[in-house]
Parts: structure tokens; C-alpha cells; sequence
């Protein structure tokens, strides 16, 4: 079962709302970070204090609050409680089991989803909550720790060049989600590769190695789908417009992420049809290596079985057996059994097991 | 099959609305507690007589009434009379075999469901079915036994912190669906930690008893199922407003349990598709095991059957056997033996079965 | 099979609306009763020729004709002609093969179900088609033979108690519905024990006949599953007052029985998944007991084949054989034999075959 | 995979519309039929030439052509000129691997399906496109060849009998789809004796002919699904009133077809669950076969493999072997060996292989 | 997995709608060809620079452009400019893993579909992505390389005859993309073939290449369903009128091929019904030949096992053993030994394994 498909349950008995942060604590200090950005002003500093963000004048068009590190409860009830944020919404920030989704509020849009992240070293996918609060002139990000796939989105924001800088939060809302997107391409790519090689495996040496991967690769399969499959939801919502923070003209990008996701999940679909059929591989190349050791079993045992008898019966020591004294009786015992032989493999060829 | 999963029929033949308690007796005594609070007052009493109810006056704005033990017909006929209930409602809240569902009524909302708590000490899921009406200004909980998910409720509603003491009885029925929603999340960790010692033992030493518990915990994940998809429906319908008694500001709170429910089947769909991935691996293993029993046969039957044969030719008697009386024929034929058996060793090796 | 799962087709070639019994003749004497009562009045008689009920007058205002037997092709067209039934309706209640649906004329409403009885004595289920004609002043219900479960709702009618004999005909035909959906629990309860035992009996005992079992339940299962899919449909059509003839009062207890088709679907689905899950059980036991059997014979086999070639070898004629000669040549052997034995234990007990 | 699944593709790299005739060539000669009638006339001519029906007058008011053979391109342009058939109609006329659709043109509506014949010497399904036309006073069938199922049909015509002499053209088509319609289920009634019989087989003496017979059964099912759900899709359009020359008096009899197609489907469904559960019973019959041939083996090797052992030890030539010399030594060797050997027995017993 | 199910991932990181080409490079050189008709006139160049296009006039009715090649992203660029097409539009062009989809501009409507054709020599299916710009006086198709399906649309158009340069620049399209799903036709009857092979393969002697074969089938069959479903979509809502491009008359067209992919849909999925059941096939052909191996192994040795032991018990060297000094003791254990063999015969006989 892959780790990532456990869920912490701290919070039952607590009342709704209640600010507790389920979860694996994954960074040790809260970084917040502040972007403020128009066509020609830029700038981006580190939050020390949740304090210096408050008073938050909106005056810069686009203004992307950062919060990297979510077990600093009260700073986050104290930013919760500047932009007015409901307390459904903080207790969904804080508890990283959420399921993806959207929902919208009078003074802003959250959504939430999961950043996947292909960790070379370790070898395995990191999994990561994200939160949006998409308001009129604010865009606020909670990640649960340091490092992300928004490296790309900030070098485009400061080099000021293409779309991102003219235009406002609910666009670079999308560019994130875009990025976010775009790495489940590659972590299918990965898994691409690696369903590849164990195809490649299973079918010139079948392991029950291989077939730990097939499950093991199955449980991702799973994860990834429950984890696209309501991104889908949540892109199709905004795409008509269910949020009064999304401009209409970002429909037509956020339809483009809605068919990546598509893809996505035919992606995964595919793959999951992919490893049953390296399943049912697996399971029959089992069998056929039983089926040619038992065919080696059954030819040794039925060509020598006969001809042992046939020894066995002249090694008796009965006082009278005539065939004993014979000149050649050695010699023809000897050519019975060749024939025996002969005729075992005859019979054998003719069953197509030699 | 999970023992939770038969329905009893006691009713069949008598006229619908009939008021008949179908299930076991699980308490002797029926338990009545009221609870009176609104944001400065709080009551708390048990109930000896369902006639101290009466005349119920519904001044404090919330008043919630919770009946633990339902086989005392005539007293939930009362109280059925007193509060207006219809007799199907009736009939509904006697029969334990309910599946979850929302009734609208003119006076009430009937909402029926199950409780699932896991029992530490008998290793097991008991389930019990609660009913809520929901009317006007009053809550009445019919479970069929004491002790229940409740407690942290009756805690915050004793402490007088936090909303529910704002709230009127439209959110107090909220907290409690939340409550009982919120220990399916644990249910369904336990089963996940069960998964993951079956993943363990099945991966290292799969035994018979590992295929059982495959099948009771699928068992389990069949009836978690149907007790949990018909939650779904009974809270989309509430969400959309459905019933005139809850409030459109409970609205949110009912789609966060919404969405929780979601999660909870999804996790369910994923155990079982896990699920089924372990029989595969026990089914695939048991395959792997025979045939390494079959290839330790196969090796010492082939590599000895043949030489077993050249001593039974040389234990024959005939009279005249030339190589019986050779000097070195007794090391020439230990010689053969040995070289039979190096060329089976070598093709064994050839065919990677050593 | 089940044997009700077949469909006779001597109507292929007739014309649409042809009158012809299709079915099995399951009565000898066609028996028609006439119920009529209000809330004063009550009278219950047979009738003997069709012609009594004609002319037909609507005065009490609940007329309940039950007829029993349906091969009288020539006075089921006398009662269509003088109700005025549409020639398709005379078709499908004629032939017994219908699928369960309800068909909305100017006149009546026509519904088709399936009535399903559990025979103690035969031990199997019995299936008997029942079409009921809802008019404005009249029920009349047609059955394929005696027998029916419709016992407790005459007697409820005949002792004047309850709701019944205060409401119409329309409720009347809930209350048939109600029995007869009743009763399909019945029949799941009879199911549920049979998978029970045959549940027991596979973890103990596979015998093929559990597998003949386990196939005849998932027909069984497959035969229910298409008789009260249709129902559901045609309670939701009722329910949302597709039908004139069907008060909007009576919406209520319709909804009723829909919640119990959907309870039976549900239990059957899981009877289908337990099923498949014991068909699982069934062939891996069957794998784990083979698995046995070749580990005794690989035992056996691996032990005594080595000592005998030993055996054997020392079994030879050869004139020089130095061994022969030792003085304790024959205790050597058996000490070396001994030792392979050993060894080969401490083999089996390192794979944890013993 | 039955033979009946292809599709040529001829026409592959032609203009849409174009008229060629695509699929096997079943007849010689094409063959058209007229048949005029309303309530008081009828006449029936064959004619030879098609430019006879030119000038076609539509005064009698049903008027039914019916062509037998498709290969007659030049001719099926003529009709469609005069009746100004649009070109994808007259392309899928001539297509015979269409799927059942059906389209609404301006003067007409064209229905196409498959008919399902079982010829009983061949003992095969035999399948055969059929073209409707319905116009507003005329009915124009298509068939591949000579020999339909609406013999019965035509006989209702000419007897004059029933409702048919008296309603229009679009009766006519219901009453030609309908007798299709029925033919389905006498091929499902052979279908299901079919799988009768195999049950039987399977369950006394499986065969891997038995598996082929699943195999192809399958194959037939899923063709079979293929012809007949779109059809079911074409009676829901119909009956819902999408054609113009369909009156609405015949939606209900369209919906009895409707209701039939239903069943074929169920049917079919319900066939396709049986053989899935039969394979499943041959697959662990093979199971069962094998395990005993292998208890057999085993037993039999268990029981001699060590008494062999035993006669082999006392066959060795030792010069000293003290055994050998006793009085009671062959006896008691005999002893030990039964006994061994009764041994075994009781430990064959107690596992239940005896 | 089919190679054409990898897709790769270049763009990660880069701003949404940049313009890179990724996929393979599949042409070396670029090549743009015009042609311009209308009912009387029509033209064919190949454009050598893509300024030649510009400036554009729109005067002959309908112009085609197509671009075999889409490496030259700066070429691609400025015909993106010149017609005014959306940067998301021009970076799905260049990216060749999309997934099939039509979205609608305000200048244009897009359209992009995978074209499959058959490869003769490498016996493999080539798939090439198509990107379709319908303008209101323009088609501009984009392809990655040379050779397409088009060719016979080519002819049509040069020929002058039929339907199509009568008519404007949608019908064009839908010609293109009819030639389009009509090549899907010819690749399944390519796998159909293979199937069929495969199924004679199977049923006589099945080899691990079988099942190999079945697995890459069924590889294929995932891939060619992504490819093909969401064809019908974009066939659905061009036909409902969502692209002002394409005028009405035209809609009925597009439900002829939208109605044809839904038939090679049928067929795919009828293809994986079949794989799958030719799989259960393989793996009970297997077990029935690991059946008749064991059977063939347990002949011989339960036939010579017993006598081998009686011939072990006469070979002992016992002082006394009286049956040795019989005279006709060694016919007598011929006698036996034939006895027995006999009587084994008959068991074999009885459980029908000869």
C-alpha cells in the first residue's frame, strides 16, 4: 500500500473547524514568501512575520503570498483571520488527507490539490498538499515543506517576459495549477519506463520480484487516480465559471489543464490495463515453466521407469529362470530395453513435448 | 459473511407502518437524556418517564432528546404520537435493518444511518443504527444501545465553547452525522493497518488463514460500502436544501461532511482494489511455491533415476554379463553415474532451476 | 439454469396483441374472488362465471377481483373487454415471461411483477407472474395459479383494521406490492443462510459440489436481480405520479418500497461479491490441497529415491567391488544412507514443507 | 469469432455517398414485391422491372415494397431518385456492416437492423441486414436476400384479419420490427438450450470441446449485444415521437418492442454471467481432475517408493550382513514392509485422499 | 506497450504556450501545399515560403493548406500569426501527444485527431497526429509527415466530380476526417485478421508467443480506444452546431462518421471481449496439457511402481526364502506382476484416463 494512502485521523472528536495540523510535520521553519508583480513593477521578499503582511494594502495588481510549512497553527489562524478565511477552510489547509476540490466562498476561492514530485535519489513519488486562496487581489499558496514545481512559474514572473506579468492572480493561480499538472506527465513517464522494463523482465525471466512490482506499481496506479480524478472536477467547476475570482478569459487555459487531466487519468487508466495484462503474463509464464518441468519429469521418469523394471526382474535370484542362461539373454535384455526407450520417445515427439 | 450484514424479517405479513422492533435487543433498559441549551443556558437530565416530556414546551431554541434502546414499542409509539411522526417513520426507526436515507416530512426530517465503532477488545466492527428527526426546534436520536461517538459532542455543548452553542438544532443534527462520519475514517484506518500486515505476511509466508482473512476483510469493505454510498446521497440532498428544518448557512458544513464521504468511499474502492491485488499475490505465490516443490522433485528424481537404472542393469544375474567380470568395471560404471548426473546438474543450471 | 430464467416463444408469427397463454398451465380450475369494502362495509365472494361481475357497478369504492390461473384465454378477454383493456395489456398478462413494468392507459394502470415464493417442501424458489389493473374504481390482480402471499393483507382487510380499509384502491395495490417485495426478503434471508453454510463448508471442506453450488446461487442471483431491477423502476415512475389512478397521498408509501427494492438490489450485489469471493476461496483451497499432495509425494520421493540408488549400487554383480568385502561395509551404507536422509529433513524443514 | 463480426471495407478511399455494394453477394437474382392494401382492397405483384412502379401513385394508402438482393447498384439508384433518398441513406443501404440506427430526412425516416435467422441445417445463426423506409405513403424494405421472417406478416395482410388492414404504413414497419424483435428470443431459446446442454457436459465430463463451445458462445453473445442494443436506442427515438412518420397511436406499440428489446438484452446479460460461470466450473473441474490424478500418483508412490527401499537394502551383496542369515529374516522383512505400508494407508486416511 | 503510447514531456517547466515541437521528428523537410477550387476553378501549388501565403486572400471559395512537417516552429509561428490563432492552439499543433479534442475560437475552430494507417512492409500501425484550422475561408491541415489518407480526397477534388467542390470548406474537413475514420475500419480488419490467426494458433497448439501476441493485441486495442473515443465527442458537439464554421447541412455528414465511430467503438470493444476470451483459452489449454502430462507420468509409474517393488523383493539375498526354490516361482511372479498391471489398466479405464 503505498504510504501515501494513509490518513491520519487526529481530528475525530475534535469539534468542525478545529485548527490542528494532521499530517507529518515535513519542514522544520515556515517560510513565507511575497510576490508582488504588475507589467513593470516587480518584487519579491521573505515574510518574517506574519505581521509585516498586516495591514495587506492590495495596491500592485498581483500579490502571491507563499507559505512553505504548515505546523505553525496560530500563524495561520492569524493569517485566516486577516483574509477572512472560514473555518472549514483552515481546517482543510491544515489537514493534508484532503481529497482534491474547490470551493467557493464569498471573499475567495480555495482549492486544493496534490503536488507530485519524482525524488531521483530516493526513488520514489513525493506526494504534497497545496492550497489556493484565490481572492480579488491576492493569491495565497500553502505547501507542506521547502521545494516545489513553481520554480519555473517565479523565473517567468521575474524575467517579465511572456503573458504572466499583464495579466492577473487568477492567472497565475492557473499557471500553478499548470505546472502542477504538467508534472503528472512526468511521473506517468516514469512510470512509463519503469512498466516497460518490467515488461521487458517478465517476459524473458518472470520473478516474484516482478510481481511485487506489478502490485507495488497497482497501488500507485490507484493513489494517482484518486488523487487526479477530482482535479478533473475542480478544473470542469471553474471552467464555466463557477468562481466569481476567475476572469472568463482564463476559462479557455483552465479547459487546457482540464484536458491534460483528461489525459491524465486515460494515462493512467491505460496503465492500469497494462499491468493486468503483465499480470496475466506473469501468472501463465508460471505455469508454462511448471508445464516444462513437469514434462522433463515425466519424460525421465516414464523412459527409465520401464527399463528399471526390466533389470529389476532379472536381479530376482530364483533358482530356475531361464532366460539367465541364455548366450545373449544379457544383450537381448539389453536391446528390449532400447526399444522401450526408442518407442518412449517416439511417443514422446509425437505428443510434441520434445 | 460480516455477521452485520443479514436483515431480519419479522415483518413480513404485517401491515406497513406496523410497530414491531426488528434487530437484537442490545440493552436492557431504555436510556432517555435531554439536553436544553441555547447560548447562556444548558440542561442536562435523564428521563425517567416519556409522559415528563409531555407537555414538551420548545422555548430554549435547542432540545435534543437521544433514546438509547428501541425495543420498548409503546414508548417511541408515544413519542411518535406527541412529536407527530409518520408510521412509516416509525416503522423505519424499529427496523434495524434500515438502509441510510433522508425522508422529508410536513412536521420533520427523518435521517437514518449507521454508526460503526470499532470494539478494542473483541477485535471487531459493531454497528449500530441511529435515527435522527430533525424537526422545527426540537432533535431526537434513536440509537439501539448506550454508549456512542457522541461524547465529544455532549463535551462541547457542556463546555459552551466554540459555535455549537450559537447554533440551533439544524447544526447540533450536523455535528453529530460529522461525528459518526468522522469514525468511519478510523474504521477505515484500522482496516488499512490490517491491509498492511496481511501485505507483510502474504509477501513473506502466505498461509490459508491470510486467503480467509482477504475474503472476511473484503466482506467488511462490501458492507462498509452499502453502509456509506446511501450517506452520500441523504447529505447531497440535504446540501442542496432539500429540508425546510436546516438552515442554508448549514449548508457548507453538510458538503464538508459531503466531501468526507467521498473520501471515505474512495478509500473503500481502494482497499478493495488492494484487496484484490493480495489474492493475486497469495494466488501467485501458492503457484510460485508448488512450483519450486515441483523443480526439488523434478532434480532428484531425474539426476538419480537414471543412475538408479545403470546399478539395477549391473545387479541382473545373467550368466554370461561381460563387464561384470572386468578389473575396473565396478569404478567405469561409478564413473558413467557420476557423469550422468554433472550433465543433468549442467542442464538444470542451463535452465536456471538451480 | 434456473429454470425460470427460460422464455417460451410460441408468439413468434402471431400478431402483436394475439391472445395466447405463454407459460406453463400451473392451475387446473381458473378461481375468481371479488373483494369489496369501505370502512363500513365488507364482502368477499367467488365468482363462478365471469358474467356475475358484469355489469359491473362501481358503487362500494374498493373492488378487489383476484383471478387465479391465466390458461382461460377466452374469459380473460370477456374481463379485458368489459374494462376495456388495451389488447397489448391482454398480451403481456397472458405471457408469463414479462419483464416487471408498468404501462399508463386512459383507463387503468397496467403493472407487471414477479411474485417469488420459497416451497419448504421442494426446497427451491418459485417465481409466479402477477399483473395488477389499477383503475379508478377497481383492482383486479391476475396470478398464474393458488397460492399466493397475499394472505395477511385479506385479513387485515377482513378484520378492519388499520389504515387499509379507510383508503382506496390504489393503496391496495401498494399493499400487494408491499407483500410482495416482502417476501423477496424472505427469499434473501433463505439465500443468506444457504451462502452461510456453503461458506462453512468451503473453509473446511471444498467438495466440487460447493463449486455446483456456488454456480447455481450466482443464477439464482442473476435471475432475482433481473426481477427487481425493473421494479425499482417502475416504483420510481409511480412515485413522481406518473400514474392518475395513484394518489399523491400513496407517493409516500411507494417511496417505501422503492427503499426496500434498492435495500434487495443491494443485497444482492452482495451475495454476488461474497460469492465470487467464495469461488475464490474454493480455488485456492483447491490449489493449497494439491500443493499438499505434491509436498508429501516430493518428500517421500526426495528421501528414498537417493538411499535406494545407494541401495541399488551395492546391489551389483560386479566381481571387484571392494566395498563388498569390508567388514563393515553393510553398517557403513547404512550409516551414509541414514545421513542423507537426515539431510535431506533439515532440507524440507529449511522450505517449511514439514 | 463468429463469422458474422466482419465488416468488408471496400469502400475505403471512395467519396461518402457512393453507391457500392458492400458485403457477400446472397442472392442471384433481385427480387421486388409489391404489396397495396388498405382495409378493403389488396393486391401483391411481383415486379420485374423497376421503372414499373414509375410513376408511383400513393393512393391506396399503405403501400409496401420489398427488394430481396443488394447487388443491384444501378437499380437501388433508380429508387432512390424517385423516392429522393439521400445519398448516405442509399450508401447505408448498400453497406451491409452497418450498426441498427436510424435517421429522420425530410421525406422520410430510415431505420436500419439486423435480422437473426436460425437455419436449422447448418445449425448456425445466419444474419441479414434489413433497410426500412418510411415515408408517408409508402413502406420500402431492403433485405440481402430471399427468405425473411415476415412471412406471418404478409399472411396477416392478406387474410385481412386484426388491426393491420386498417392502420397505416407505420404500423406496418412496427409490425415487421416486431416480428424481428421475436426472432430474437427464438435465438436466445436456442442459445439457452445451447447452454443447458453444456452444462450438463461440463458438469459430468468436461472437454476442452466444451471450453471452445464457451468460447464461440461468447463470441455470439457479444454480436449479438451489438445488433441489439442499438436497436433499442432506435425504439426509444421512435416512441418519443422523433420521426414525423410515425403517428402517435403506434408509440405504444413501438414501446412494446421497446420493452422486448429490454429483455433480449437482460437475456442476453443474463447469458453472458452463465458462461462466464461455467467457464469458471470447467477451469476448477480441470483443478479437480488434476488434483485427484495426483493424489493417485502420490499414493501409489508413497506406498512403494519406501518398501522398495526396503527390498532394495536386503538385494545388496555385502559379505557381511547379519540380516540376511537369520532364519526369520525374509518374514520379518515382510512384516516391516506391510507394515509401512498400513501405515501410510491410515496417514492417507486421515488427510482424506482414501 | 505500444510504442505509440509514450508521450513525452518536454514542455514541464515552460510557460503555457510555448511554442516546441515535441515528438519525434518524423520528416526532414517541410512541405506546404495549396489548393484552391470552387465549382469551376481549382489550383494545386506547392509553396516554397510561407510568405507566399501572405497576404491572403480569400477570394475562390474554399483553399487548403497543408503542412506535412511540424519541426519549423518559427514557419509554424507565423502562419499562427497570420491567421490569428490562439497560442494554446499553436503549442497543441506541435505537441503530437495530444489527445484527440475541437475547441472553438473566435476566428476559427480546432480540431485534433490521430490518423492510424497500416505498414505494409513493418506490418505495424503508424500513427500521425492531424491538426485540422477550419476558418471561414480557409482549411489549414497539419500532419508530421509526408504520405497521409487523403490522397483519394485529393483525386475527388481534382477530378471535379461528385459532391465536394461544389460545396465549401467544413465539407472539406469532414471529407478528411471520413477518409480519416474510414482508415480506422482498415486497421481493424487488420487485427481481425491477426485475431483470427491467433485463434487458430490458440485452439491448436498454444505458445508462449500466443500469449505474447494476445498481450500486445490487447495493447493495441487500449491505445487505438483512447484514440478513437474522443473522436466521437468532438463528432458530437461539431454536429449539435458548436463551431459557427460548419454550416448546418453539413451536420448530417458528421453524424455518418460520428455514427461510424461508435461502430469501430463496438468493434474495439468486441475485440477485447474476444482477447480476453482467447486468453481464458490459452490458460486452459496450458492447464489441460500440464493435466495430460500428469496423467501420461502417473500411468507409468503407478503401472510400474508395484512391480518394480515385487522384482525389488525377489532380489533380496536372504538364506532362506522359499519361494526361490519354487520351481515355478519366477512364472508365478510374472503371473502377479501381469495381474497387477492388468488390474491398473482397468483402473485407468474406469476413471477414464485412457
Amino acid at each position: 500500500m503505498p504510504r501515501s494512502m494513509k490518513r491520519a485521523s487526529k481530528k475525530a472528536g475534535l469539534p468542525p473547524g478545529a485548527l490542528i495540523h494532521i499530517g507529518e510535520k515535513k519542514t522544520e521553519k515556515v517560510k513565507i514568501t511575497l510576490i508582488e508583480y504588475d507589467e513593470g513593477k516587480f518584487q519579491e521578499k521573505e515574510i518574517k512575520n506574519i505581521d509585516e503582511l498586516i495591514p495587506f494594502n492590495g495596491k500592485p495588481p498581483v500579490k502571491w503570498i507563499n507559505i512553505e510549512g504548515l505546523h505553525d497553527v496560530e500563524m495561520i489562524g492569524k493569517i485566516g483571520k486577516h483574509f477572512n478565511l472560514h473555518p472549514l477552510t483552515l481546517e482543510d489547509i491544515l489537514n493534508t488527507g484532503q481529497r482534491p476540490k474547490s470551493d467557493d466562498f464569498d471573499d475567495y476561492t480555495y482549492i486544493v490539490f496534490k503536488m507530485l514530485r519524482y525524488e531521483e535519489k530516493e526513488q520514489e513519488v513525493r506526494s504534497e498538499q497545496v492550497s489556493l486562496i484565490i481572492g480579488s487581489d491576492f493569491l495565497i499558496s500553502f505547501q507542506e515543506m521547502a521545494g516545489d514545481v513553481f520554480e519555473s512559474v517565479r523565473n517567468r514572473i521575474r524575467n517579465g517576459k511572456g503573458r504572466i506579468r499583464r495579466l492577473s492572480g487568477d492567472y497565475l493561480a492557473y499557471t500553478l495549477m499548470d505546472a502542477v499538472v504538467d508534472h503528472y506527465f512526468l511521473i506517468l513517464e516514469i512510470f512509463g519506463e519503469k512498466i516497460e522494463f518490467l515488461e521487458d523482465e517478465i517476459l524473458e525471466n518472470p520473478t516474484p520480484r516482478a510481481l511485487e512490482s506489478i502490485y507495488e506499481m497497482r497501488g500507485e496506479m490507484i493513489y494517482l487516480r484518486r488523487q487526479v480524478w477530482p482535479v478533473r472536477e475542480i478544473l470542469s467547476r471553474l471552467e464555466k465559471g463557477a468562481s466569481p475570482f476567475i476572469q472568463e478569459s482564463t476559462g479557455m487555459y483552465l479547459r487546457d489543464i482540464y484536458d491534460h487531466t483528461i489525459q491524465v487519468m486515460d494515462t493512467i487508466e491505460s496503465f492500469r490495463d497494462i499491468l493486468a495484462g503483465l499480470l496475466d503474463i506473469y501468472l501463465s509464464t508460471i505455469s508454462n515453466k511448471m508445464n516444462e518441468v513437469m514434462k522433463v519429469l515425466t519424460i525421465i521418469a516414464t523412459l527409465f521407469i520401464p527399463i528399471t523394471f526390466v533389470a529389476g526382474v532379472y536381479g530376482m535370484n530364483f533358482k530356475y529362470m531361464p532366460e539367465l542362461d541364455w548366450r545373449w539373454g544379457y544383450f537381448a535384455v539389453w536391446l528390449v530395453m532400447i526399444a522401450v526407450a526408442v518407442i518412449m520417445l517416439f511417443f514422446f515427439r509425437k505428443k510434441r513435448w520434445l
